[in-house]
């Protein structure tokens, strides 16, 4: 047999497992499976360097499945591969099976580096592993299968754009142009020119190629592999492809076929087959570290003295984390607004500008952690809102993250609402597994900063725009979930909580109230998940009033954080939650603080009014 | 004074007084003002067709500043047409003034339609403006003022390709391409062929232009104007255009220049003018209706006897709405799966296909609600994520949007976490002004559907994938803000609180405890912003304990929710909140349910374990 021959006995024995365990399953995508099954088998034989055996090596090729819905595609390759066998792939879709319904890093999965299933995230992504093997010249390439209807979502041309202007050399886009999307023919059709006209408009090689001719597949790789900058292969393909009932046909997608179905399409693909291959390994073998690995490494974080914008410290602290090698640090064009402009200064060739285009950033950030670098990505925490896909995205990839958002706040004054983070919290507390932290001085921002680079999950740090006074020395700990008590007497008979810049507007407060002879206890709660629940229902007990200030909605910030967890004992007294109700405009921080009510005069206030009978 | 140095004066007094409200702001950014001054100049004295005494007149074309940063050179257009005089351009920046730092509709700015200033976002609206426009044979155009740093954001292409897909032939976009962004030059700097020729890739004219030639302009905008699809006039320019010290120089974005810089600054440009423009009125009149105007059109609602999905009947009540000429539907290419194809069989030419680009469709979403459309926008809940800067900007713009998010949940099922909507409560409860629903069957769904077309700022429909049993009888009321108490009784000992698909567990629960001897009292929270406080806080007052039950992150939804209308009252009793706080796989639905403890046996254990002593 031929090598032809082979690969489309392979590509027949992808369809027919790929028909056979979505119609197991009762659920999935065949069709979109078919289009890409001689893609794949030529891919997989002859192309991917991948040591099955060793997954983490950081010398592998890197394949990722934009596509996400073709997963039976994709688990069918696995068992031609022997990652799996057939017993495990026919439990896909299953509950606690790995073998999921869009690929996902799962215990038992070790071959998916990155969760897909959210469309048009798969380049980007692939852009961040792209990047971070040029860095350390290991000689792989990454690979991205993307579907046509995908292309559509405009981080697939953020993406196109960064690769070629950062010289992505190594990265391979392969377009399964096969012209129909969920509901009926995508835009463009099998207008593979124009396809390929973007992708050249965008600075990237295009080649053209038929789908299912697996010697021009084979030759079109190889053109790629020469390549010297990224190279988008656009493949005209048929859904459906090889079964007559299925190939072009609208209706098909998303449907496992019946029982009875199946057994023609398999019998038209030529019946099931038991081929195995083996990829063809690298030549370069690299471990990946893990969690941790680098946590003792000395830091000589910054210390204050005097007032300093938290967003400074954390771009100072950043710049001291990049001893650690691991370390690279992304920006959406704002790195002398969030600082990270610090870390750049320090270390040129580990920070990526990634301009204005935040879903990008956040998904060469997830890129970037899949092949075992340590990213932190950065931009005003209003615009983190625009990559909130890729953070939950992220979350389901089990990825570590290290996301900054700057300029929190109606606390930033005069450039409106549009610039300010006001939601920021919400967001990243509703992510599985987040880690939230919020500081009120530059100690505690530069401690904070130093201990997200080994914390598991994605991480978010709020900062502000405004100088802030000195709270806490430098050195002093600052333990995730736990809080710092400011102010705490045995007559306390309220507490106030905050975080960041409102802090300190609770602090004035406290003190004037203190001054009437209403002792305040205050607690900067800088961990808002997990938040110090002990120390807030302690002083629940003691005080019988509590009262959150937070730059920020009502919704799902501090004030629910707060409530939460109180809720874990049984209820009682008070809370008065002051943030922000309405649309704020331009001002002085302190002209909007004041008519927010977080100035420290509206806070006692509100004490006040509280404690009236 | 001939034409040309007609434009030329006027352009020099929008650089002067650009220079002169910043500098009285003492912050802003001028020199972005600058480079477009021409662009604007010649843009408002001879092309825009703008009645500036009725700018709610649907007849006029729109302008989108979408680089929202040169808002200087915004408002000084607007004193330059008579809107504002020189006293109230003064007023730039300061607290309670609607010369907001970035353009934002808000009581005495009616010259403004849409909130800018994420950038990106101008022309993904303005497409919304022109299909709007399309639809009613409007004779308008719109003009969409673009920089060249927001090229970068996807959802520019997102917009571009969507443009020239629905031929939306009466969309002008200007690109001031000034070379510089905020930190230096941009990807692509003057080379004004590869912008043009992305846009072509796209489907696009593009024209390109010396952006200080203001006959060259003047003859670009003939063209533009004169074309049958969407035109890209791409304009080379200096940031900083006409002062020495500024022009084409780094370091000066989003900087106010000193009152001594700003003397000489205006000296170079020839000091200070009043020149005064009327824009040509356009030739038609047609009204704005206020909204709820059309809330007494009979609607043929659904009704249901058997069980029906709340997808299925969000659909079949939307297609019962397309009786109101106002209401338009728009799609991220799901709309077999969300049911908006229900609406686009009976109103295909109000339907609006936005493929697989959220951003894009909730974009062109606001653009219809600015000029008279009533936009309904639905995708999977889990894919609103993608465009959740637009959600937060729509309620900057205050905008009246209707969204639905289907498929939340881990109920789903086998299709895994990646189409899981799990956060989309916490991310729609944090959005200014928000309403948010869930409701649990078909009737309901189809009440709230309809009511959610007449109520103010941006309102979020949840629904399930799967079928749902009939609770309520059709033609049943839903107010807003309201619940329905579905077990209740004198001996209640807890309150099992939950919305949607979870609901019903809850109820099989309560009568399996109610067989045990545990009284449950039942609440269906539809209405889970604004919540009904008063229900749940007598609930906890005759019970002692609540447990809420949602298929969505233990944070920012429900539960927390029930906490924060609790905390209204002094604290008592008991809560528990039941959510998802682990990553989910794939799975049946009852069988990941289970999982979670969002089953009716899991719940009652829940129950049983908090009444046990």
């Amino acid at each position: 047999m031929d090598r032809t021959q082979e690969w489309n006995e392979l590509a027949a024995q992808l369809g027919v497992d790929s028909i056979r365990c979505s119609t197991a399953a009762g659920s999935g995508h065949p069709t979109s499976s078919l289009s890409a099954a001689h893609l794949a088998a030529v891919l997989f034989s002859d192309h991917l360097r991948f040591d099955v055996e060793d997954p983490a090596n950081l010398g592998n090729d890197r394949f990722v499945l934009s596509k996400g819905h073709a997963s039976p595609l994709f688990f069918s390759v696995l068992k031609a591969i022997g990652a799996i066998d057939d017993d495990q792939l026919l439990t896909f879709r299953k509950f606690g099976s790995p073998i999921q319904g869009h690929p996902a890093p799962a215990p038992g999965m070790p071959w998916v580096d990155v969760a897909t299933g959210s469309l048009g995230q798969g380049l980007p992504i692939g852009l961040g592993m792209a990047l971070a093997m040029g860095l350390d010249d290991l000689p792989g390439r990454v690979w991205v299968l993307m579907g046509d209807s995908e292309v559509a979502e405009g981080s697939v041309w953020e993406a196109m754009e960064n690769a070629s202007f950062h010289g992505a050399r190594n990265l391979i886009a392969i377009l399964d142009m096969n012209r129909l999307g969920q509901r009926g023919p995508t835009m463009l059709e099998w207008e593979g020119d124009r396809y390929a006209a973007r992708a050249e408009a965008f600075g990237w090689r295009a080649l053209r190629v038929d789908g299912h001719d697996v010697a021009g597949i084979d030759q079109a790789y190889r053109e790629a592999e020469d390549g010297d900058g990224p190279t988008l292969i656009v493949a005209r393909t048929e859904k459906g492809h090889g079964v007559s009932f299925l190939a072009n046909k609208e209706g098909w997608h998303g449907k496992a076929l019946s029982p009875d179905e199946a057994e023609k399409a398999i019998a038209e693909l030529g019946g099931v087959r038991d081929i195995a291959i083996t990829p063809q390994k690298p030549d370069v073998r690299v471990d990946r570290e893990p969690l941790g690995a680098r946590a003792d490494t000395p830091i000589d974080l910054p210390a204050y003295e005097e007032a300093q914008a938290t967003r400074k410290a954390f771009g100072e602290a950043l710049a001291a984390l990049a001893a650690r090698p691991d370390v690279v640090a992304l920006d959406g064009e704002v790195a002398n607004s969030t600082h990270t402009e610090d870390f750049q200064k320090v270390a040129p060739e580990r920070f990526f500008e990634m301009y204005i285009a935040e879903q990008a950033m956040l998904g060469a950030a997830v890129g970037f952690q899949a092949v075992g670098k340590n990213p932190f990505a950065a931009t005003f925490g209003a615009f983190l809102t625009r990559a909130y896909d890729f953070v939950r995205m992220a979350a389901v990839s089990r990825a570590n993250l290290r996301l900054c958002g700057s300029h929190a706040g109606i606390s930033i004054g005069e450039d409106g609402p549009s610039q300010m983070a006001l939601e920021d919290l919400a967001m990243m507390r509703a992510v599985h597994g987040s880690t939230v932290l919020y500081p009120a001085d530059a100690n505690a921002t530069a401690e904070l900063t130093k201990a997200m680079a080994d914390l598991p999950g994605i991480v978010y740090l709020r900062t502000t725009r405004e100088k802030t006074g000195k709270l806490y020395d430098a050195g002093e700990a600052f333990p995730v979930g736990g809080s710092k008590t400011l102010r705490s007497g045995g007559d306390d008979r309220v507490t106030l909580v905050s975080a960041g810049v409102t802090l300190y507007e609770s602090l004035a407060a406290a003190d004037a109230l203190a001054a009437e002879g209403i002792a305040c206890r205050v607690i900067d709660v800088y961990s808002i998940k997990p938040i110090d629940g002990a120390t807030l229902r302690k002083a629940m007990a003691d005080t019988g009033l509590i009262v959150t200030v937070e730059d920020h909605l009502l919704e799902g910030g501090i004030g629910d954080a707060v409530l939460s967890a109180l809720a874990e004992d049984p209820l009682q007294g008070r809370v008065v939650s002051i943030g922000v109700t309405e649309m704020p405009g331009s001002g002085s921080p302190e002209e909007l603080r004041d008519w927010a009510g977080l100035s420290a005069a509206k806070i006692a206030d509100r004490v006040r009014a509280a404690l009236s009978p």
